[in-house]
């Protein structure tokens, strides 16, 4: 399984992934999840995914190669949206190749779903979600974030606490929080997560990071937020009736 | 869709249902899912059940009738335990009569789940979750909670917070809470709620209460949870690096 999060803000964007692959519980590793084209002044462009690790791979090695003799690549695309039309050819060009077998062998084998989010010298910043036919949508000031992968644990707090205008390292914090929860509850979710921070018009990543098990920062907040919580319960009145 | 959630502890047992059921997102109903056999002194018996709601009511009615002439019903079996087998049997009773035909128009059609907790004078307090093939699996000191429906929006607050020796009317209140993640994050699950909470030993229920809209208590905890909730996060350092 896999857990990403993307969250588009009014001063930026915030990517989180974890690391864990699995083929069967008896089966795990570990491989990045997110990949990021980073063209200082320029442009910034993370991918995120999740599903079948071997189309995600030819997806990216598709969007860094060109689709075609003198075709675009994920560094000359001239927009975010153009972007995410390459994603989805590429997509579509791995369904061409592998789908027809994959769906053979198990309908619904043919899986994978991505997360494009970054900004290109003179275009907006923007966040994309990819589905398996390569068809997208993206984010907006109602809807600023998107999950992929085990989403449902780490929802709740995103629907409380983020909205448009959190600032990118509040957001991003509420993304490990969102995270931490999905760890906690689901074991084929796991470290080390990949963060990336990008600020509007910046076109240079503010901070990618790898977190690992014992990473300070996180080991804090993680028990910064149990023992909030255990405390906010016990504030609250019993049953009274 | 539904959330129901039971809880077993050392000194009693609590459980909580809402009450939508859908069939597509334009036809949504409120139906009772929580069903208490009460015999003061002599017996208290819980039900709750998430899936088909043609299989679940017949096999309520199953439960009250028997399944055959002379045989047990559960205002009669002996223990929680042979209470788990009839409602069992009663899954199986119906699947017979309508099983083929639901999986022949769509696999997975026979579905459903079911809580059952209660006890029986001279007999342990104990939790049981029924599956769709009528077998079922009990709770103990060491996974003191069992969910049915939609269960990971509310499965983080109880993974942290929820221990074998917590106090009933606590786990009530972590059980509104759970509720409560879950109704923000999946429309499909709504109000009125039932609530029961029986003390072991008791042979009457505690409580027994249905919770709409507008309920005093639940309304607060719902929005001192959300506030604590916005000030833990607050309280915590943004990402430092």
């Amino acid at each position: 399984m896999t857990y990403c999060v993307g969250i588009l803000l009014k001063t930026g964007l915030v990517m989180l992934s974890d690391s864990r692959t699995n083929a069967g519980v008896d089966n795990i590793a570990s491989f990045r999840k997110m990949t990021v084209w980073e063209q200082p002044g320029e442009r910034v462009i993370g991918l995120m995914s999740s599903g079948n690790l071997a189309i995600s791979q030819a997806v990216v090695t598709y969007l860094e190669e060109g689709l075609g003799e003198g075709g675009d690549t994920i560094l000359t695309v001239p927009s975010l949206f153009k972007a995410a039309q390459l994603v989805g050819q590429a997509v579509r060009a791995v369904y061409t190749e592998v789908g027809g077998t994959l769906e053979a062998k198990e309908p619904g084998a043919f899986n994978v779903s991505l997360l494009l989010g970054g900004q290109i010298k003179g275009r907006r910043c923007r966040l994309f979600q990819v589905y398996s036919a390569g068809n997208f949508i993206h984010a907006s000031d109602r809807t600023p974030f998107f999950q992929i992968g085990e989403h449902k644990y780490g929802k709740p707090i995103l629907d409380r606490a983020l909205a448009y205008d959190t600032e990118p390292r509040t957001a991003a914090k509420l993304a490990l929080l969102s995270m931490d929860s999905t760890l906690r509850s689901n074991l084929s979710v796991g470290l080390p997560l990949d963060l990336m921070i990008y600020r509007t018009d910046a076109l240079k990543t503010e901070l990618r990071r790898s977190i690992d098990e014992g990473d300070p920062y996180f080991e804090q907040i993680r028990q910064g937020w149990s023992s909030a919580l255990r405390n906010a319960i016990k504030a609250m009145p019993d049953v009274p009736w």
